[in-house]
C-alpha cells in the first residue's frame, strides 16, 4: 500500500459526510491519503503537532474542512510550508457564510486554498491537481476523469435535445 | 506596582489604533493590564506559550483583538479556561464582517466574549467588570464611570433644548 | 441549596429550547443559577427591576437571550455593572443576523458578552470561567470539562482512523 | 407658540447631523415638535420617564433615531402606545445594516415605523402625515409639498430634455 | 357597520397567510377596515385609482404587503398623503431582505412606515395606534392589549421559575 | 415548424426544473425556440463553438441559467453580439447570491440581461418581447398574457373582497 | 435626425453622473435615444404616460436607471410591452444592494433586464444589441466595439509583457 | 533566466496594483513567473489558447485575478488540469464579494483554489509551496520567509512590551 500523500482532516466528526467526498474523489484519481479528526478547538495540541510532522511524514498536500468560526485550515497553514486546502462546511445558522469567511481572508504570508462552501470533492481534485505535477498516473487519471464529465454533459445535452424537456428525468 | 490582571493582546501591531481603546479605558478604571502582539498565524508557538501560561502568569481575563480570518481570540480561548474578550477588527475589504464571524461562531464548548466590530473600549470595560467581581475598587469606579456617561448626556440633552438643534454644535 | 450567581433570562417562552442549554451545562458545571423570561418589549418595567436588583440579589453573571430586534441583553447591561452575557437566538427570517447585530454592535460604555448565534452553550460555560475565578470547584470541573471534550474528539479520530470513513458511523 | 405634538429623540448628540433634516421638515410642514437626546443605554431611567410621559404630555408621534445595536425605538414603543417612527442611523462599521435590523425587527405586539438609513426627513413627513389626520392645516401643507417636489422634478426633466445630458449641471 | 379606516392591500393572494394578521388584530382593537389584492406589477391602473381615492373614500392609514422587489408599498405612498404602512413579506430566495429593502429605502419626500419582515400583525397594531389618536375607545383596546402581553409573558415567567425549564412545555 | 430564434441553454440538468419555465412560457407566447445542456466548465469547447455559431444559425436571443459561480451565461456573452439573458439559480449554500452575483456583474463592454433568481418565467417573457419587436403575432400573444393577468389578479381580489380574508382559499 | 428608439430614464438628476455612460455608447453605436428625468415615486403620473406612450411613439427599448427603493424600471415594465432594462444605481448606505434587490427580483410576468450596480454603460450596449436585431448598421458597430474591446486588451498585454509589470502604467 | 513554472494573468490592467503583490513574492522566493493580461469576457479566445497551452509550455500554477462577475480563474480552471489559483480583486460597489463569490463557490469538478479579497501576495506563496514540493531551493527560501515572518512580529512585540503603546508608533 502507499505512503499517503495527501491528508483529509476535520474538525468534528459532524463534518464527515462533506468531507468523504474529498476521499471518494481521491481513491478514484489514485491518490493515497489518510483522514482523521483533529479539532483546532478542542484537541490544539494534537493540531499542532500534526501539523508540525505532516511534512516529514511526506504529506505534501493537507485539506482541512471546518465550519462556523473555522480555525483549522488556517491554524494548520500557519504551522507548515505544505499548501493546505480548506473547505467551508456548511453551518446551521449562517449557511456556512462564517465559515467561508473565517477561512478564506487570511493575512498575508498564510494562505489557505479555499473552495466552495462544502466543495470537499473539488478539495480533493485540487489536491490531486497539485500531486499530478510529480505523477503521471494521476495526471492521466485527472485528465480521463475530466473526459468523463464532459462525456456525461454532452449526453445528457444529447438526450435533452432528443427527448424534449417535457420528456427528460432529472 | 500591580500585577497585570488582564491581558490585551492583538494579532499585528496594525490593531494597535483600534485596541489601546481597551488599555486606555482599564487605566481609567484602574486596572492592571498588559499589551503585547500575539499573532496566531505568524507566531503560533508564542500564542501556545502565552495562553498556556497567562493563568498561572496570574492574568484573570485575556482579551484579543483580530481581523479578517480572526483566529486569534478562538485558539487562546481553547488553550485556557480563563474568559477570553474578542474584539473584531475592522478589516479593509469586508468591513469588519470577516472578523466577526470568525470571533463569534465558535463551537459549542469553547466560548468568545465577543464585542462590536472594533469595540475595544468596551471590551476594556467588560474584563473590568469582570475583575471587579472581587474588586471592590474597580466596582466603584465602574460605577462612577457610568454615572459619568449618564451625566454626559444628560448634559447634552439640556444644551441641544436650551440652544436649539439649530445653535447645537457636535 | 446554594443561591444562585447566574442569572439565565430570555425573552420569550419560545427561546427555551434554545436558553436551556445553558441551564444543562451550568449544572454540570456546579454553578448555581435562576431561570426566567423577562421581556424587554412585553415586562419593561420587570425587566429594569430584575436588572437593578441583580447585584444586590447576589448575582455576578446574567445571561440574556432574544431573537430579532434583540434588546434584552443591551437594556439589561445598560442597567447593572455586572457582566452581561448575549445569546442571538435564530430567528424566523434572518436566521439570526438581525439578532447578532442588535446584541453585539453595542455603544462604547455598555458592553455585551455576546456569543454565537444559539451559542446558549458557550455563555453558560463563559458564565462558568467568570464564576471559576472564584470558585476553585467550578474551576476544576471546567478543566474536567475540558479534558473530557479533548478526549471525546481524540476516541473519535481513533474510531475514524481504524474503520476508515466507509465504516465510521456519526 | 404651539405645544409640540411630535418628538425628535436620538440616541447621541453624534446623530443630531442626520436627526437635524426631521426638524427641519416638520417646522417646513408647521408641525409643532421638540427635540432632545435620550440615550437607551447610557440614560435608561430618562428614556423611561420620556417614554411613560410622552401621551398625556401631549405628544402624538415619536421619532426615535440611533445607530448601531439600536434599542432607543424599540424600547420607547414598548412603554407607550403613541405610533413611534424609527430613523436608524448608518453606522461606521455595518452602514447602518445593524441600526435597521435592530429597529425594524421588532417582534409581534410592539411595532416600530421604520423608514430608510438616515431617512429623517422621511420620518417627519410620516410624522406630518399622521398629524395631518386631524389638522387641516398640515394636510394642505403636506399636498403642497408633494406638489412641490412633482414640479422640481418636472422642471429639471424639461432642462435636460432642452439642455441635453452634456449640457446639463448636476 | 362602521366605514373602513384602515386599507390591507397586499400583492398577491399568495402573500394572504401572512396579511391575514393585520386584519385579525385590527377586529381585535375595534377598527374597521377593508381587505384586498392590488399588484402594483399587473394591476398598475387600479393601483392608481385606489391610491388615488383613498383618503376621499374616507380611509385614514393603508397597510401594503409586498414581496420580492416590492413596489406597491412606496407606490402607493407616491400616489397619496395618508400614511403607508410597508409589509416585507418573505420571500422564497432571499428569505425577504429583498422586499425589506424595496420597502424600507424609500427616497427623501415619500416615506413607507416599514415593519419586520412578515410582520403584518405589527402593522395592524401601528395602524390601530395612529387610528387610537382620534379615537379612544381604539386607544382604550390598544392599552389593554398591551397589558395583556404583559401578563401573558408574567404568566409564562412564573411558570417557568415554578416548574423549572424541565418540565416547563413551550 | 418554425425555426427557433431563441435559446435556452443550461449549465447542468438539475437546472432543468428551473428553466423549463422558459421554454413553456415561449410555446404559450409562439415563440420558436430550442433547449440544450451547455456547461461553460465542463464543456467549455462545445460552449464557444455554440456561442460563436448561434447568430449564423438564426437564433436572436440566448437565454441561459446556471448557478454558484455561475459564468455560462456571461461567457456566452462574451462569445456573440445577440443579446443574453441569465437566469440566476438558485444555489444549495448562498440561496443563488452567488449566482446572481456572478451573472449581473458583468464588466463594462459586456452585458447580461439578468432577471430574478430562479426567474426563467420572466426570462422568456423577456425573450419573447425583444421577438415581439419583430414579430407582431409575438407582441399580440404578449399583450393577451399581460391582459390576462390582470384579470386573473382582478377576479382573485373581487372574490377576496366577497369572501373576506376567513373564507377565501389560496 | 433619426426619431429615438431607445429611451433613457432616471429617477432624479442625481442618477446623471451614472446614467450618461448609457446615452455615450448608444452615440457611439449610432443609434437614436432620447434622455429624461421620470420619478416614479415623485412624478408617478407622468411615469404612467411616458410608459404608456412609449411604444406608439416609437421606442422600442426603455432604459431606466434608479436607486435605492428603485421602483422605476418594475413600475414601467408593468406599463409597457417594450423590453425594460434596468440600472440599479450606487447607494449612499448599501452600495446599491437595495437598488439591485428592488430591480432584479421581479415577480413572474414582468421582466426587467437588469445590468450591474452602476453598469449604464452595459444598458446601453445590451440597448443597442436588441436594435441591432433589426438594425445592420448598429450590428456592424456593436462588432467594430467588441473587436476594438479585444484589441485594447490585446495590446495592453503585450505592453505588460514587454515592459514588465515594474514599468506599466496603469 | 528560469523558464517560468507560474503564470500570474488578470483580467485587466486595472487589476496590477492588486496581482503585482504576487510577482513581488514570487520574485523573493526565487520562482520564475509570467506575467500578462488576459481577459475572460474581452479576449474569450485568447485565454482559450492560453489555458490550453499553459501545460505543455512547463506552466506548473496558474494565479488569476479578477474582480466583480470574475469569470476568468474558473474558464481557465475548466481548460486546464493545472492548478488554478484565484484572487478575488475588490470591486468597486460590492467590495469584492461578488469577486470572491464568482471564483469561489465552483462547482463539483473544476477547482479554483480561492484566497483572500485581494490576497494576491498569498496566491504567490501558494503557488510557490506547490512549487516548493519539487524543488528545495524554493523549499528553504519559504521556510526562511515563515521564520522572518515570525521574527518581525516578534520584535514588533518586543517594542510594544518595551515602549508601551504610548510611545509605540505604527
Amino acid at each position: 500500500m502507499k505512503s499517503p500523500v495527501v491528508a483529509i482532516i476535520m474538525g468534528s466528526d459532524s463534518d464527515l459526510p462533506v468531507m468523504k467526498e474529498s476521499a471518494e474523489i481521491l481513491e478514484e484519481l489514485g491518490v493515497a491519503y489518510e483522514c482523521t479528526i483533529v479539532s483546532a478547538h478542542r484537541t490544539p495540541h494534537k493540531m499542532f503537532e500534526y501539523a508540525k510532522e505532516a511534512e516529514e511524514r511526506g504529506l505534501q498536500v493537507i485539506i482541512a474542512g471546518a465550519g462556523g468560526a473555522a480555525h483549522l485550515p488556517g491554524m494548520v497553514a500557519s504551522l507548515t510550508n505544505l499548501p493546505v486546502i480548506g473547505v467551508p462546511v456548511k453551518s446551521k445558522t449562517l449557511n456556512g457564510l462564517d465559515s467561508l469567511y473565517s477561512i478564506v481572508q487570511m493575512p498575508p504570508g498564510i494562505p489557505v486554498a479555499t473552495v466552495a462552501i462544502n466543495g470537499a470533492k473539488n478539495a480533493g481534485i485540487l489536491g490531486a491537481q497539485i500531486i499530478a505535477l510529480q505523477n503521471k498516473e494521476v495526471k492521466k487519471k485527472l485528465k480521463e476523469y475530466q473526459q468523463n464529465l464532459k462525456e456525461i454533459v454532452e449526453k445528457k445535452a444529447t438526450n435533452l435535445e432528443e427527448l424534449g424537456w417535457r420528456d427528460y428525468h432529472v
